[in-house]
């Protein structure tokens, strides 16, 4: 028998990819050009050309058995290392390669994080706005996500909310900073007092709270941002990136879990992922993915064009009226919706081919997510429908 | 804290690894071309030139979107179409793209096949001799792998054990054909037998009996040997690929699993394996290597130096008087070991500077397996070792 809790799955069907069917159907009609589709989180500046040449490069001189073969369980040692150098090199945190585990992507290295350090029936906090693809990913280890309401002010933590939910029976707590869907950077400030409370927590309840750090929009910050290395600031951090967005690379499927050095068990951690992954099929990263990541590290996209469309959506949006938190990185911005209902809000939008996107998904009612990863001339031909839009229904 | 599952799992060193290290180290002695490494199943011929150009060409001709953007959760339409096509034609099974779900892998494969058609409880069985990674890989998932004992006169299956073993608990059976570590290939009697027994199974117990087929090996097959397409004699039968062994591109992680259309819930299973893989972090193989495989398809290394292995192995080890059965493809073979305890036979051939597998983590104790993915020149110059390790330790 089929098992019923992925078949009651089915059909759910997230609101970001109906909007986004919405959009290639109604392009169809008057042309993809004139829909302003703010629905995908997908990178829209191509990879590097760097990095197509090291991949040429690659499969023109390595060996089929270095190119192709297995990789270790725990990855390509060489690669682990130069990842690790990197990390030191820009953040001053002693990673080794022992610290280090290549996955697919950064969904891949929270399953194998949250694997780690929750049993089923252990919680784990996230903060709202957050990706609701966390729900999936988390509960179907068995473990429970629960999300802490949001900082509407600010986008930073709610630490109010956060102190009553962090019950002993919290195992991690889960951050994304820069954050999908608001933009905003969490603060030195906020990280540290975030760090503080995970340690008297930790401390009261006997137990270490670990800090699970997504950070795919790690390379996207904006001008003059205060945008702290999480694992600094608290020593139980296991950080999951993924090279995704800076470079451009979502289908590479290639990411890693980086576990703080100065958490006692940090090598064991790594270690516990190579075992979880039997049981996941993961099986590492394909091998020369990890080889050309490694061979350009450091290297990203452009990835100028979103502070560009950052600032002048930002703009507008706030002459318009909008009440609007400057996103700090990201591609992402999350002004309030003209009225309480975000979908009713995402729905007149749609008469003027604007593509929102609803924040009930992301735990936060009451505001609309635009993804700016298109090109600023689209943007900027976005504008005068923003304005007619905003003039006819809200005026 | 770290979950003692997998902490407790950290330690037990595989045997084939350790071999694999012993031949390293040996090899550092007297030269890795010295010691007759039989341990590691890697495939030895290198990818076809044609698909190293195949992922040039798709380099420097695709928009980086196509080639590094996010492939949909169930996999790229026109790749799966181009495999159902490719079944298709080969074995005559109508499969469409809606049936194929592409995976990392057999692992990942195999990771999507069980948790569609298990729960935590469930039994899935095997059959001994088996690859010893089904048993993380089924009972990290909370099902319980059990073995069934083998057939050891033909390594086909023992079915009088099976029928005892069939109970009401079990939800599916995994086969692996051809066969690691034995190299049999079931004939087609034996899998139409196997097929009535689930079908009859299957109606008595009111539950399907899933049939889950690894065939990583599919495509080395040796001279006249009947080589049944399993799928074909079961309908509800979810047959697990790589690209592995046929493209000796290991590294690649790049498999499927292809649901039998004759099966009526074969579309809803593809896309609850699209369920299953947000919580397991494995969000599609890398969207190059699904395109490459794709354009390639048919494609395979030049296999034939298995075979040739395979027939210098047979010869001599039946005349040295070893009970062998003839492997109908892959790359292993299977003998009876001199003593009744392998492990013993197997450290003493080690001063022979020969590596062998003992066959007791395959769950069929008195074999050995040797991995003949190896050049044939060592091949040749391994059997004076052989007989001399014969002639010395057994005469």
């Amino acid at each position: 028998m089929l098992v019923q809790k992925y078949k009651d799955m089915l059909g759910n069907k997230s609101v970001i990819r109906s909007l986004s069917e919405f959009a290639t159907a109604r392009g169809k009609e008057i042309g993809y050009e004139n829909v302003f589709d703010y629905s995908l989180g997908n990178p829209s500046v191509p990879v590097p050309q760097e990095f197509t040449d090291v991949m040429i490069r690659l499969l023109q001189e390595k060996s089929s058995i270095e190119l192709h073969g297995y990789s270790p369980t725990l990855g390509i040692p060489s690669v682990k290392e130069k990842i690790a150098a990197s990390l030191e090199r820009r953040f001053g945190v002693p990673y080794r390669a022992e610290h280090i585990f290549p996955t697919s992507g950064a969904a891949g290295a929270i399953a194998h994080a949250v694997r780690c350090v929750s049993e089923p029936g252990d919680e784990i906090l996230t903060f709202a706005p957050y990706f609701p693809e966390y729900g999936p990913y988390i509960n179907l280890t068995g473990a429970k996500l629960k999300v802490v309401p949001a900082d509407t002010e600010n986008f930073q933590i709610n630490f109010e909310a956060f102190a009553e939910m962090l019950t002993e029976k919290v195992m991690a707590v889960l951050i994304n900073t820069p954050n999908n869907p608001s933009g905003a950077v969490y603060s030195t400030e906020t990280v540290q007092k975030l760090a503080e409370i995970l340690e008297e927590k930790s401390a009261q309840y006997g137990h270490k709270i670990y800090l699970i750090s997504d950070e795919p929009y790690r390379e996207i910050l904006f001008e003059g941002v205060d945008a702290p290395y999480v694992a600094k600031y608290y020593k139980d951090t296991l950080t999951c990136y993924s090279f995704s967005k800076s470079l451009s690379l979502p289908g590479g499927r290639i990411g890693y879990v980086a576990v703080n050095p100065a958490c006692e068990e940090a090598a064991t951690l790594v270690e516990m992922c190579g075992q979880i992954s039997r049981g996941t099929g993961h099986n590492c990263p394909t091998s020369i993915m990890q080889l050309a990541v490694a061979e350009t590290i450091g290297l990203t996209a452009d990835l100028s064009v979103y502070e560009r469309n950052m600032n002048i959506l930002y703009k507008e949006l706030t002459a318009l009226g909008f009440t609007c938190t400057k996103p700090g990185g990201t591609f992402y911005i999350f002004p309030k919706a003209l009225e309480e209902d975000a979908v009713s809000f995402c729905n007149k939008a749609l008469k003027y081919d604007l593509i929102l996107v609803p924040s009930d998904s992301f735990g936060c009612p009451g505001f609309f997510r635009m993804a700016y990863c298109i090109d600023t001339e689209k943007v900027e031909r976005s504008i005068p429908a923003l304005r007619k839009f905003v003039e006819n229904e809200y005026r």
